[in-house]
């Protein structure tokens, strides 16, 4: 390229750097292009791991990576540390807090949130499990659960405090419910006086018939069986009807609980208002087979954001599943479909190429269900762990992740069992008392 | 013992389990008696490491552990997640927010915070480096200057974005202005687009004459020149005078400047009331040869709460100083003579050794003054490298720790550079904007 062609370079706008959006400006890195990638965090973060900041296994920075260090050598790709306020279509510029920001393409991959169906009073005593925050916020709520329980003044408190109800039987439900039992059977089992951990009751509600629906049925109870046996409580076909600071009402029963966390829904924030339309359920932004807005061919929406047709997938209507994977595939197809657009050449629809389905139930076992084989028990544990260390390896090097596991495996000990931050109430541990 | 004379075993309460109170447990684990260990927090925090949270090269979970753990295998330690509130030294019994807790003997081990000399209104410009909070509350600063540089509308702003004003000339302010210096220098070099994180101006003012007073003149020298040979500015036999958000006044003059970091003064906080008592220099409580308080030999005070006269120390009427080898040195020999007393045996007085003053001044330099020898440069950051580890073994197995110092240091790159919590003021970064 010669310095006069620079000016006239097409300037490309990436909203959001999870899977979807740094799989799009990885390959616009060194290309023709100028990039400038817009996310409210400085970090991309590995969210398939994060329930294990919230049990303690991993800390924060263990599965998040400064946005700028992996762009670091890409010089065409600028980064931008700010909050997106509207999408200005006519002038063809993202408003945002640091500025307006012009673009020739535009692609839109800012993710979901949690979604609590218009309860506004839940998030408060159900966090869930979408950001660094949620997670150290699960964190400490569990952590603080079993520090109340060993003082608590009498049992039935005691007990509320040791009863933990996780709301939804997706993979982070699953995950969180299996992690939780065995944080409280194996890395706890001797550190109270007072308490036995191994004493608490895990409760996972799922208002489906099944948990990990996604999963095939044999899978779906095996999955069941095997947090059966770590000792958690799993409804099914039960609906939750109310949330409180005491405890959950689900399917008519009242379960006294301190934490309750959830992993029951998820939904878009902000993208249907930046572009003034109306969104598919969960706020989602319907899209053409090349992932395109309507009338709009300069603007794309990928991931989470996006509700992606696939005729291929189970029932009718089906869309494209919001996983890591999937966002990953439609990053690269817009950013390849986006520098041939700039070359004059067509491209074909996208196809959504699905893998399988994964989850893990405690530290033994997992469930593995893919096109070509089936996998449960350790085979399928080991099957998760290799996974999610090469998927790693594609944003950083994972010895330190990895070997933070060993570690946490071999010592059964977790290593970031802190409860940090300030609390809720006038709960004695503050951080911020020692300054006055 | 048998069973019936468990019900008459002493009572120990031990209040803080910072280095003092960690080794005065360690010496009751298994002996014939009953001991209470009360912390606001969950975890002991190894605070020599806290300036490294600061600048984003470890985790928290890295150097801080849960109290639990520690003393998991010692069935005579109950952990208290709880805060003192008071002491009734008639009745012998430490109140707190989870209720009163007896004892035969006490020790005070609460350590120190940080002290702004009655200026109520700097600590929310000027956090210290105390707690695990301080450490994530600076690593946020610092990482959100850069990034506000990034996005300066002029170049006075992006200056004074640019500009680190550290207070305080001792260890922690050497520390932080050494390891900003090179993480603006290193390892942000080449992440901007619109700044050079190199043009950074770090400013590391000192009250007295010379930086690290307690450590020889001529090392005291050399730490100036090594500071100032990795670009920090640094202004000695300068007060200051005032700080706000904009900036800081030193010295008559005024430094625009967004990041501002505290290391000039910490104090004893709550002691002194709960003893009821008229306490020395920074809230210290003076104490006997024995480190018991006047008129209650069953009261003992150490590590930064305590005022311990050191005759061999320098000057007149020194005192033991507030580090960890003292703090540990006095845990353990409180610990052992109340032993001795419960035996009947008598103890004699506490005499501290004084093993030495080191810092590091960045990642490859340091100044090591022990009583046999003195180190400069690089031999003198192996020196302090090693000797942290040993002193990390002590309280776990430092393999992780030492690998994430390697991996950094071969990197050169930050593994912790997460910007997290909420922010102050009306900036974009809120991590819990994605629940609404």
């Amino acid at each position: 390229m010669t310095d006069t062609a620079t000016a006239a370079r097409p300037k490309i706008v990436i909203i959001g750097a999870g899977f979807g959006g740094l799989a799009a400006a990885r390959e616009f890195a060194g290309k023709p292009v100028d990039v400038t990638l817009i996310d409210k965090r400085n970090y991309h973060l590995f969210q398939p791991l994060l329930y294990q900041v919230a049990t303690a296994d991993l800390s924060p920075a263990d599965i998040a990576w400064p946005i700028r260090s992996i762009f670091r050598d890409a010089a065409n790709i600028r980064v931008v540390l700010g909050k997106v306020t509207g999408i200005d279509e006519a002038s063809q510029s993202v408003e945002t807090s640091e500025g307006p920001v012009p673009y020739d393409h535009l692609i839109i991959a800012n993710g979901a949130g949690n979604a609590y169906f218009g309860h506004d009073d839940w998030p408060v005593h159900a966090p869930g499990l979408k950001t660094v925050v949620d997670a150290t916020t699960v964190r400490r709520n569990i952590l603080l659960a079993f520090e109340r329980a060993e003082t608590a003044a009498d049992e039935a408190e005691r007990h509320r405090q040791l009863t933990f109800v996780i709301i939804g039987g997706g993979p982070t439900g699953v995950e969180m419910a299996g992690a939780i039992a065995e944080l409280a059977r194996v890395a706890l089992a001797r550190d109270f006086r007072q308490i036995d951990p191994r004493a608490a009751n895990v409760v996972l509600v799922e208002g489906g018939p099944r948990i990990l629906p996604a999963l095939s049925d044999d899978l779906s109870a095996y999955a069941r069986q095997a947090l059966e046996k770590l000792g958690v409580e799993v409804h099914t076909g039960t609906m939750v009807e109310n949330i409180d600071a005491e405890g959950v009402t689900v399917g008519g029963a009242r379960i006294p609980a301190a934490t309750v966390i959830w992993g029951a829904g998820v939904g878009v924030h902000g993208t249907a208002e930046w572009l003034d339309t109306k969104p598919e359920r969960g706020g989602r932004i319907a899209v053409g087979a090349d992932l395109t807005l309507p009338d709009h061919p300069e603007i794309r929406v990928i991931g989470d954001a996006a509700a992606v047709a696939w005729p291929q997938g189970p029932g009718e209507n089906a869309t494209v599943p919001g996983i890591a994977p999937a966002a990953k595939q439609e990053g690269k197809y817009v950013a390849k479909a986006i520098l041939a657009t700039i070359s004059g050449k067509p491209s074909k629809p996208f196809k959504y190429r699905h893998a399988g389905n994964l989850a893990t139930i405690g530290r033994h076992s997992a469930v593995v269900d893919l096109d070509r084989f089936k996998l449960t028990g350790w085979p399928a544990w080991w099957f998760w762990g290799l996974a999610h260390i090469y998927f790693l390896i594609g944003v950083r090097a994972a010895s330190l992740v990895l070997l933070q596991w060993f570690w946490t495996y071999l010592t059964r000990r977790k290593g970031a069992r802190l409860i940090t931050g300030v609390t809720t109430e006038a709960h004695p541990v503050r951080e911020s008392e020692t300054k006055r």
